[in-house]
């Protein structure tokens, strides 16, 4: 029982709010491999156009969440501890909560779907609807504000690409780690640099001034030094964090890592050919236009080498059709605006059963 | 004083040996990433041919000593049980111990060097010669029979090329690890052969047959169910057991597993080339003969798709000296023999100033 005695202390701040809690609230989590960001929003009314701005009561941070990098005992915790914190902020307790939605990475797999669904529900009473999704679909949803069409591209630690129809098929590409091969995301980019660097050392690569720009970022002496760094810490966020170095010598004119930014752009344009082709959101003639919304540090980098730019044009090459969105909402109220989707269109479907 | 308690355990045999321990002896230990062997070699006079076959006493073997891979405790651990175990099987106490060659990966660094000999101080007495090399140095002196002159590839779960010249210069090429871009290793082969299944799967790349061989080689039925395999467990050992399916897969004409494996052939030739030139091991002419040792299982694959004898058809190309040496006995008899000489260099040096 020791779980249980955890929680107790958890959602012990729930005694203290009382009738305050009476307002019902969606929950919308974005559970990624650097950080774990939760949104507690009340419940409006359905209506179109969204209230601008959203209404959010409450937003909470945490660190990374996904199972496959942090093991499930430490991802859990850092989940529930989320969810805590923004309920409390917004002086609301779990018996206010209608829904929560749940996007985090390390869901791949219905089995991964079902095992965050049956611990959610230790968490939360019966009556609260619960939605468990890759991190991908609540970053689709935050440019689509809640609407599941389109294909979203995500490149922050790591990468994926993720699209939906209209009439609900989905296809993902990418989004397997960097074991296997998501080379356009930051880590992807950043490990490319270090071994550049490692190359450019022994004699197998060409010399770049990504050698000396990394090493006086990590403090480090010699090339030698960053087998040791590099080992000594499995987080992958903590290599991607170099991937402004790798821009910069690339806007400085160095060659290797301008080749490491054209590989990782053509990684990434073929995530998204792969998910449009399979979805066919180009249409039959391949013209059809699409949304693509673009999330994650990778895609952001508003530089002269603009990553995302260079992507977008690598797409219309093959899908003149390509309609590129940056949210103007996180991630997390992506998931929340899901979860009130998903609430109404079952609240609907309810209505009229009877 | 929990680590002495610990080295009592372990050293506990000691008592019942007793004078059987006097015949005095030397330890060559090779750890790798995926096993670590130790030998227990008598001290034999110096003498030219050496005797054939090679006296050992003992041999024990344990698992990963690799300290990036299995973290400081446990791979200190590993050494001194296959060590305690290799003097029991000999019926040898510490005190009969001439000469410790450590030859380990994950030394790539005077501090990684001096820290295990500081360690190595503690289990020993001070009269035992204490030597700590990287890994490649007695897979070198295994095929060279203790003389450390010439190239070593290694290429089993990692890779490495290690090249010293007679005058004492020596060079190394990448033996990076994974993320530091050593592809050409079983782990890089077998990492990028589960990459195509992901890459077959969500449609970014050609359909392959190493999809169905691998899964069923692991007993998955989906190439999704790949990603928690993968992340289940950090051991590279773990990946890079799936060369030989990748290998039978090219053999039986998969275009995707032959790309893979002449990639392979070409980062290990890339190694070699890059040491060889830095040594001039190659002469003025380029055209000089030199020894090239080639250990692991990635080489030794004797079958139809024989990297090994590729990787030296590649390197003959630029340098046509190169003269193949597949090593008779096991590196760590390489580590003990190169103990040996070590020691009888010393006792020479020492017998001049008397």
């Amino acid at each position: 029982m020791k779980k249980r005695y955890r929680n107790g202390e958890i959602w012990d701040f729930e005694h203290e709010i009382g009738e305050l809690g009476n307002r019902e609230v969606i929950l919308g989590l974005d559970g990624g491999t650097t950080s774990t960001v939760c949104v507690c929003m009340p419940i409006f009314p359905f209506s179109d156009p969204f209230p601008d701005p959203l209404p959010v009561l409450a937003r909470a941070v945490a660190g990374c969440s996904n199972h496959n990098s942090v093991g499930e005992t430490a991802a859990r915790e850092t989940l529930e501890q989320v969810m805590a914190d923004a309920l409390l902020k917004s002086g609301s307790n779990r018996s206010a909560v209608r829904a929560v939605c749940l996007s985090v990475s390390g869901v791949n797999h219905s089995t991964d779907e079902l095992r965050i669904l049956n611990w959610l529900r230790e968490i939360f009473p019966t009556h609260v609807k619960l939605y468990v999704q890759n991190d991908a679909v609540a970053a689709l949803a935050s440019g689509t504000m809640g609407k599941l069409h389109g294909c979203v591209l995500i490149a922050g630690t790591g990468t994926i690409a993720f699209g939906f129809t209209e009439d609900g098929r989905q296809a993902r590409a990418a989004g397997a780690g960097p074991v296997l091969g998501d080379w356009g995301s930051g880590y992807g980019i950043a490990a490319q640099a270090l071994t550049a660097i490692v190359r450019a050392y022994d004699g197998r690569g060409p010399l770049t001034i990504l050698s000396s720009n990394i090493l006086q970022t990590l403090g480090l002496s010699s090339p030698d030094e960053l087998i040791g760094w590099t080992y000594a810490d499995p987080s992958w966020a903590r290599i991607a964090a170099l991937v402004p170095v790798v821009v910069s010598c690339a806007e400085a004119g160095d060659r290797v890592a301008h080749e490491i930014l054209q590989d990782s752009v053509e990684e990434l344009a073929l995530s998204v050919k792969a998910v449009v082709q399979r979805l066919g959101l180009c249409g039959e003639d391949g013209k059809a236009s699409f949304p693509l919304v673009m999330v994650g540090g990778v895609l952001e980098a508003n530089k002269r080498w603009d990553i995302g730019k260079e992507v977008v044009n690598h797409i219309s090459k093959s899908y003149p059709g390509v309609l590129p969105i940056h949210p103007k909402v996180e991630p997390a109220v992506g998931a929340a605006l899901l979860g009130w989707n998903f609430l109404m269109t079952e609240s609907h479907k309810e209505a009229c059963k009877r």
